[in-house]
């Protein structure tokens, strides 16, 4: 055991990148950070409700096993704890993914996603909630929904239980509960990271993502999963000052509530004030169907995902997953098809349209979390870039009439991740100081 | 414990539809049928390797368990044993991934697919080799390979060790097999069936399929497995007197040999003496740049999928895979999104044009099964396919020049996968009994 320091700073404060910094630099052991994420967690967890299940002594047990590795064999994520999602494997604890009928399911085997960040010396903390089980409350305001499916990650991260999680998103699991929580929350590019070992939902949209505090943080795991865009000299991001962004409504913008109106206008003249170009972007009128292509999509895969639990357990899941596998909606295959053809044909016309600019600037949400823990909030704003593939990254820093937190989405072509990244790190910096947002949690 | 009866023939012998309706007629018991194959089994394995694993205790509890359900609680596939093959999760037996660095590894948790062949009341048998492990032979030559990589489940169920095998098809691992071991392999739409729970190689050509020696059987877990075409009464399917083949050799019928030849030009001289209208058909030429487009997927897509086992045990995994992840031909992020658009866009073209017949054959394989059991054979035949997720079903019949099967692949729309069986039913009919090859094992 190596010998108990004094902190300025309580570990839990810090952001992962902080915390790797003292680890590796000797200011902060492996145990002591997860202690003290452990004391925060039973601080706060009658209040928020982020976890599905929590085995300390293991957690611990892990943690001091880390610490005993000699530094030359360390990883780069080394000590790093990581919640991670119900629908997602580990081995170590059950996964119920969201129904009754995975009761104490234990598998062997971490998912792909898990494996790669074990190997890269992560924590794996535990198993954020989803529906089922404790039903999780929004850090900011406990009466308000901290969005879903991956809230339990937002939540968590929001309220520094854990510095990092990672989420998945079909709809809009990864950039809803982001903005609910006021964190970043980061959705690649679609199949740039194996979702092996996760429940499938819709194979073409299942995209796994990751929520911190800050930008730096995002980086150091698009760097474990090894993210990469094309060298591009011509598309290299300068800084705000000359970078041309396009505020981009869609045709769904009539969804959007005061708070998410005043953000994206806000937004707009916060960076023209920095010096960026912002122009506002319709899309051609082809976009329009792409809501509705995307539904039948989600509808129809859901058909062949669902199954096995529909034959195995038709009372332990939700209506809506029995209406997929029924095709309650009565979807031809001509339809089906013509739908994923459709989506299929735009995502290059779509990249092709997002490359004129820095980032696109869209809504995350309709509107602050709303009030009761019953709905998870819509995803609607979220689904057009889950059907089209592109990188999203939601940038908090603004605040609706409830002074609850809003974010914004940005938004590049495919796999531009690490552009994405670094022009949502400056985006971020102004969005944070002056977008009128600022959290009280502490 | 039923009574044993006397049988007028083996049960290993017995097709899975003659098996399920002796099980369902009292005139055999699961236990005596499992027992049947076990025996079979015994006898062949020194000389077929099929097997990976083998747990008869295992086989025979659970036999005992089937013949113990009521009747009424019995599912369609009551006491039906199906081979597994070694990329898909069971939770009772190891699954080895084709890599030592799984050895040992019992997850615990069934593949989608398991589940619901499970459910339905089959066996599930054991799991079928692939390359690492025991080297699988050819049944009809022990000196020639069974095909790759799902050479243990073809192997199995062309030599009576198994009535059905699943597999799984990401370039011709469904479709070279069947032909290799002169069996009908089927591999329906692409994501028609949840790969849920299956190793990843390319996300968007792996597919789960299966393998019979009639298609009677295959339809029985087309059944299982909710395979639904639209209703269509222009298309339907009244007979081979008065269908429209079309007899497709595309752009790479230069590596087609002898037998391949002389099974295609026999195929249509067979259809046509039996009234069907037989027309060659000679694709657009942006399908030659299919199987280009393919490859590249098949690589870029490897360097998502193999991360995992790239950094946990690189020295364990093989160099194709290795270089897939190292990105060793330097595929960019736009070529790889060129491919993968422009395959997404074929797709509907293919559709339209094989709409216009009752189905196209193709060749399967370049020829029969070679000599030696390192290299399992070419996939070259079958990757467009894969790659365009189209139904394809190989049916046997035609013989090469060391008497060794060939088989011929029928090919029909997406999501015609009902008509695809119906019409290679009345194909293979007359394949069977007028290709000039037949089985010598007994």
């Amino acid at each position: 055991m190596s010998p108990s320091k004094t902190h300025h700073i309580e570990p839990w404060k810090l952001t992962a990148s902080e915390a790797l910094g003292k680890i590796q630099a000797d200011e902060l052991t492996v145990q002591e950070y997860a202690e003290s994420l452990l004391e925060r967690i039973k601080a706060r967890d009658e209040d928020v409700k982020a976890w599905a299940y929590l085995d300390e002594k293991r957690v611990m047990q892990e943690a001091r096993l880390l610490d005993e590795i000699p530094k030359k064999n360390r990883g780069p994520l080394h000590g790093l704890p990581i919640a991670v999602k119900d629908v997602i494997y580990t081995k170590d604890m059950p996964t119920q993914f969201n129904s009754p009928l995975y009761d104490g399911h234990f598998p062997e085997t971490d998912a792909a996603s898990v494996r790669i960040l074990r190997h890269a010396g992560a924590l794996i903390f535990e198993f954020a909630a989803i529906h089922v089980g404790p039903k999780t409350h929004n850090p900011h305001d406990p009466l308000r929904t901290p969005g879903g499916s991956s809230s339990g990650s937002g939540a968590a991260v929001a309220d520094f239980q854990a510095p990092m999680a990672l989420g998945t998103q079909t709809g809009g699991s990864m950039i809803r509960p982001a903005s609910f929580n006021g964190i970043y929350g980061f959705k690649p590019t679609w199949n740039s990271v194996s979702r092996e070992g996760q429940k499938i939902y819709a194979l073409m949209y299942d995209t796994l993502g990751w929520y911190g505090r800050c930008v730096e943080d995002l980086v150091l795991l698009a760097n474990v999963f090894a993210l990469q865009d094309d060298e591009d000299e011509d598309r290299s991001f300068q800084g705000i000052a000359g970078a041309s962004f396009a505020i981009c409504k869609t045709s769904i913008w009539p969804m959007a509530g005061p708070g998410t109106q005043d953000a994206l206008a806000r937004a707009a003249d916060l960076l023209r004030s920095h010096g960026a170009e912002v122009n506002e972007l319709e899309l051609p009128s082809a976009f329009d169907d792409v809501p509705e292509w995307y539904r039948i999509g989600l509808h129809t895969e859901g058909r062949t995902s669902f199954l096995p639990e529909y034959r195995v357990g038709k009372d332990q899941i939700g209506q809506v997953l029995i209406e997929h596998v029924e095709n309650s909606d009565n979807f031809t295959r001509k339809t089906q098809l013509m739908a994923s053809d459709s989506l299929a044909a735009m995502r290059p016309v779509f990249d092709f349209i997002a490359s004129q600019y820095t980032a696109i600037i869209t809504p995350s949400v309709p509107d602050e979390a709303p009030v009761g823990l019953e709905s998870t909030g819509s995803h609607i704003f979220c689904a057009m870039w889950s059907g089209l593939h592109v990188p999203v990254l939601n940038v908090p820093g603004f605040k609706g009439d409830h002074g609850m937190p809003i974010g914004l989405s940005l938004v590049a072509p495919r796999y531009r991740d690490r552009h994405l990244l670094e022009v949502g790190k400056a985006v971020g910096e102004i969005f944070e100081t002056e977008g009128g947002w600022e959290t009280k949690i502490k």
